[in-house]
């Protein structure tokens, strides 16, 4: 898939799926639902049945991204998927009305100038796998859902990649979000 | 509504709606089936009916504008439904693979440094008044529709508008364009 495709994935919580959800946490506003276990399908998939809750988001081009960050995303940035990527984190997020009311120089300059975002994920390559989907724009409860994977063994250090985001600027302008970890 | 805010609207071409259609034509790539009436509404429509074609997208928050134009645009920009603003236009288009595969700054300095978009809107402000709405993250045709309102004596005025933009170094990546223009 190119990394700028548009894709509809779902993220489904109930009692089926191949990933186990080990612990669910509200960090900021409401949580979820319990689930036990995570199915992750693309293309739409309809709420109810036997799933607690079901979140949807698409994938799609960079929003603040520049050149020379991409380039370097790309050198080092890996696949979902990895035989040894067996931990695996759902944060989904809501960022305030006061953010989305910002112009686009004024969100960048807080999410990367001062805030350093992409520089800080940068940190964690090759070690952690992520995605972004955007929901905003499908009126779903949260804003994004980023998906991490990772080794068990670099655990520690996606904590603490997470730390770093929430205790940023950027980070006041959300309030919602949930962690949730699993493995499979 | 909030600039910012979220919402889905439909763009339905066929015999009903309140718009007669009195002009469209394929600018680039393949042009619409015929129709002869258009009807905005908000929320989800199902396509077919009676309808020739549904164009879907939703309002979001700026991508490029930067605070200062931003500020400029707040200033002169009209809101839609002027009772005098009986002319109107939808100009769906597609962008190619090659722009979506470029960075932000990439993006915003083709549209604006090089193409001045944003400016050119401003010249024709409070004569037009105009809604962008996104769809290439729907999987629709179209990538943008844009929605404008205008009086008969500012027709002239669009058009020039128009061909300013179609000369810029920003529609060499635009690969699907049709031009539906409408009256009340």
């Amino acid at each position: 898939m190119s990394p700028t495709a548009s894709s509809l994935f779902a993220f489904a919580g109930g009692t089926q799926g191949p990933w186990e959800i080990t612990d669910s946490n509200a960090i900021a506003g409401d949580g979820l639902d319990h689930a036990s276990r995570l199915s992750v399908v693309k293309g739409p998939v309809a709420a109810g049945g036997d799933n607690s809750w079901v979140l949807r988001g698409f994938t799609s081009n960079v929003r603040y991204v520049e050149r020379s960050e991409r380039e370097a995303l790309a050198a080092s940035q890996p696949p979902l998927g990895r035989a040894e990527a067996t931990r695996a984190a759902l944060i989904p997020i809501r960022k305030s009305p006061a953010w989305w009311d910002l112009a686009q120089d004024e969100r960048r300059a807080i999410l990367e100038d001062q805030s350093h975002h992409i520089e800080i994920g940068l940190r964690y390559l090759p070690a952690v796998a992520r995605q972004l989907h955007h929901c905003r724009d499908l009126g779903e409860p949260f804003d994004f859902l980023t998906w991490f994977e990772f080794a068990p063994s670099d655990a520690n250090a996606f904590d603490e990649l997470v730390g770093l985001l929430r205790s940023s600027e950027e980070w006041a302008y959300v309030d919602r979000e949930v962690d949730i970890r699993l493995s499979r």
